[in-house]
């Protein structure tokens, strides 16, 4: 039995990857639609990355519903430093078949959780405007979130700012209300995405699995990144969502109290984790802090195999 | 020629005396439609009160649109205890004759703004959450808004608290994504509104005009109220942004710069208006400071009693 | 029965008008000494500023000793835009005869404080670096203060900013530890100070009294002064705090708790001021509001007639 | 040639482990005094805990100034929970011989700075309060500090709270002037003093020493501990400051630029560490990561070994 998600994304190589390993999951995941949101790029190129990407993947009847264009609050900042102009830098992808699905993502969010039955896993891998804004625009949709699995955070380090991860230094106050939201949230920090270091062989291994996927993803892992500290391979942040609705016996966390700073100033997005539970205040998320990074990687590549 | 505009209320009695006012008005001022937020009351208690105002002004065929029911960020906070227990307390109104039209108020903002060829005016009388969420839903509707005349803030001391006018309390962060939004606007803070006090005379001259509509409005505006502090007469802080549209040259204010305080704390809704211009920061807002009072309520009464 | 007080002070022309009024008020008034801290100007001149004025009443013989040389966190903040390049600007005094006293102002506060009997009264007139200091360094001296008189804050627009008077913006920490030290506070701020106003008539007399105080009087508050914004005559201030001392009678006010935002940012050095009792906390300051500003300067003419 | 330091404590146990190891060390360590803080615990009970240590190690004519009684700005917060009602349980030290020397910490440090032709190394092992009132009281020490090697902060979890290691969760306002002041800093941080974890062992050698030292040490480092979170072994936050001047070959650490987060909320003691040089800012210190634990305690008990 699948579970059906919608990924709302910022693509992103990263991001990137994970649609297509939920692609590629398609016997275990049904994914319902892709939505998009400023983030790593303007939100226009997002959408278009995310076009991209089902197109790389032979799905482009997938819907994808184009998102918020800012942060709620504070001013957009994006990471073309990292991703490149484009954000998809390395990937070597052509221009999308088709535009976006008519409507707002956020719209897109609110029909779909109202018409599933069952409800739905949400997915997001960018800043979490688009929840924010349905979740306050809709709540009645709350009841209808199996669980949010989200790529954000970090209990020690950021890497946009020390304090704080991009996601959620982008959109704090987004990140407030969907960490209040009361539904299960699984949260793939830094502590554990920076774990999901895939080996030189491993990101190789991509290169020679003969198909267009593989050769993309291989060109979007080892194109040069700046400020990557010299560490080896590629950290897979965004890749960890879609693997942990597969395997989650790879992953191992605490239920946590999770606090989120808004405040403009050094602490901006500064996710707090009592991991430790010293406040004695009822845990909001599930916080992951280990993977078993080399296994992970053989099954990614293994299920990325089954893309064109 | 008139001027179309959009109330965005939570009724609350000196809402109410606004919707009535703009109705009376119809000559200059075309309703486009009510829509409600949560603030004095709960927002199923603020779109039944809409419409039971409508009622008793005849209007039933203005449509209303139920809109946000809580703040984006913080929690709600309610004022029966000055509003009475289902907000227009001293007002002697019967339910509502029908139900809010379908669709959410932002929804009808952001549809009813791209369809206007002219634009619009938006009359936000209470916490500014719905005008947050279209804003950043839908930012091309921003061209389309002439101007926004809302009730909020304060120069001097607050209401709810020491710091804070009520609307800015209630929803600090909705009030920064709408101050912050580039369209012209002009604010009638408590500076202004309790200035705005009609006298006992001119109060009384409302049950004298032999209409439904002035005796539901002398009932509101001489209910015992807590926390009036000994003031004369009732301050009318919603019908201000009303008869602003009507009679600009009673009012008189100054273009500044407004900050809001959205952090929890004593200063949470604070509006910061640099009426001197120490800060040397561009003005984003026109900020009413004086109304000629006895002048205002001699016209508000005679447009009252045109109306049932 | 004289009170005994140790001015704390910043001078600046209404802090050297406030001295000369606690001097010429000797039967009443027992100045103990003057301690200086930076504010309007650097502590150098602000020491040298001090000495200057006690040599124009004659009295060299009061202890002066210099204080903080910068607020507790924030950076230092002058007026010299305000005040002129020496702070005194318009006085036409000459370089002080003398040398402050040896020690620092802190140590000088704390002695003084321990050796009363009686206890004290200090009236702060600049930032409150130096009582901030004295009190966490000897919290036992807080029993011997009879009261705190300052002049700061503001219940409506402040003038360094809009938020903030320029004592509070100026070390808003220090500000914060002094109305949380539970002694007795008269506080004077902007709410009264600016309708302390001496009248042209007023401004002139001085010039006329024929001493050497009260041409430098005249001198001080007829020079042009900057983002005067038009007003008639000259605020003063810090005469306020001496004033309250001999006449209580000439003012009125409220006690109320006050709150310092501290944060960085637009509300820094921010006084909320719960004049209403919203916040139903108890009160740590008695907030003047209004003052007989005609007689108010009647009897400090005649008092400064006094002097040489 | 030796370095001649004042520790500035609030013992605490592994404050006690640091006292001894400095006077133990005292052909490298000139110990010019101890100078104690409320931390821990009170600082009537600091203080005591500072005389009964320098008590153990026939060292009573070392002065102790007794110093700070609460932070500058919040309230003090003191951890019992931890230390024990006394601050030293399991150590089995007898009361006090003497009494701490006349005259406050504050002006202890300062008196001792401005005769230390050469300079003075300060090691502060507690809340930060003592520093900061020194450092803003008389400036003109700041050039004879050679450098602060001080035990706080965490570049990851707290340990008080998620966000703050203990020293600098109860007096944020004075680390934030600390890291500001402009001198050498050499921060031990959670991020190491957790790795400086003493084996079963090596904790069981210091019973075997045959001294009053080692078998108090022992009781102190294998007390019941609440919150110790099954590590194993007890780590020695404070000792490492002492060890680093000692043998700094065995630490690791880099420059970077710390923040102090002062602000009330789950934030508040928050610092802030630019590890990787994100934000571009000047580093104001030197944060050791990294420390051979191992070997670490096997000098510490070599040295502890030559004690009484």
């Amino acid at each position: 039995m699948s579970e059906t998600i919608i990924i709302d994304t910022d693509p992103g190589q990263d991001d990137a990857v994970a649609i297509l390993l939920a692609v590629a999951a398609c016997e275990q995941l049904a994914l319902a639609c892709v939505t998009t949101v400023a983030g790593n790029v303007p939100v226009a190129q997002t959408t278009a990355n995310a076009l991209r990407v089902l197109d790389l993947a032979g799905r482009a009847d997938i819907p994808v519903y184009r998102g918020a264009e800012r942060p709620l609050i504070v001013a957009l900042e994006t990471a073309e430093f990292v991703c490149g102009p484009d954000g998809l830098d390395g990937s070597g992808l052509p221009p999308p078949s088709r535009e976006a699905d008519a409507g707002h993502a956020v719209d897109a969010i609110i029909r779909r959780l109202r018409a599933a039955a069952d409800g739905l896993t949400l997915c997001p891998l960018g800043p979490l405007t688009n929840l924010a804004l349905a979740f306050r625009l809709a709540p009645d949709i709350l009841p209808k979130i199996r669980r949010i699995v989200l790529m954000g955070g970090a209990i020690g380090l950021g890497n946009i700012t020390p304090a704080a991860e991009f996601n959620m230094h982008v959109d704090p106050h987004a990140a407030a209300i969907v960490f209040d939201c009361g539904r299960p949230i699984i949260m793939m920090g830094l502590g554990v995405t920076l774990k999901a270091i895939a080996t030189h062989e491993q990101i190789a291994g991509f290169a020679t699995l003969g198909t267009a996927a593989g050769r993309s993803i291989h060109g979007m892992l080892t194109r040069p990144r700046p400020g990557s500290l010299g560490t080896v391979g590629h950290p897979m942040h965004d890749p960890c969502v879609i693997a942990y609705l597969l395997w989650p016996e790879l992953f191992s966390g605490r239920d946590c109290h999770v606090a989120i700073a808004t405040e403009d100033g050094p602490m901006r997005g500064r996710t707090t984790i009592d991991w430790n539970g010293r406040l004695k205040r009822p845990a909001n998320a599930h916080v992951i802090a280990e993977v078993e990074a080399h296994e992970l990687f053989e099954r990614v590549t293994r299920l990325i195999a089954t893309l064109p």
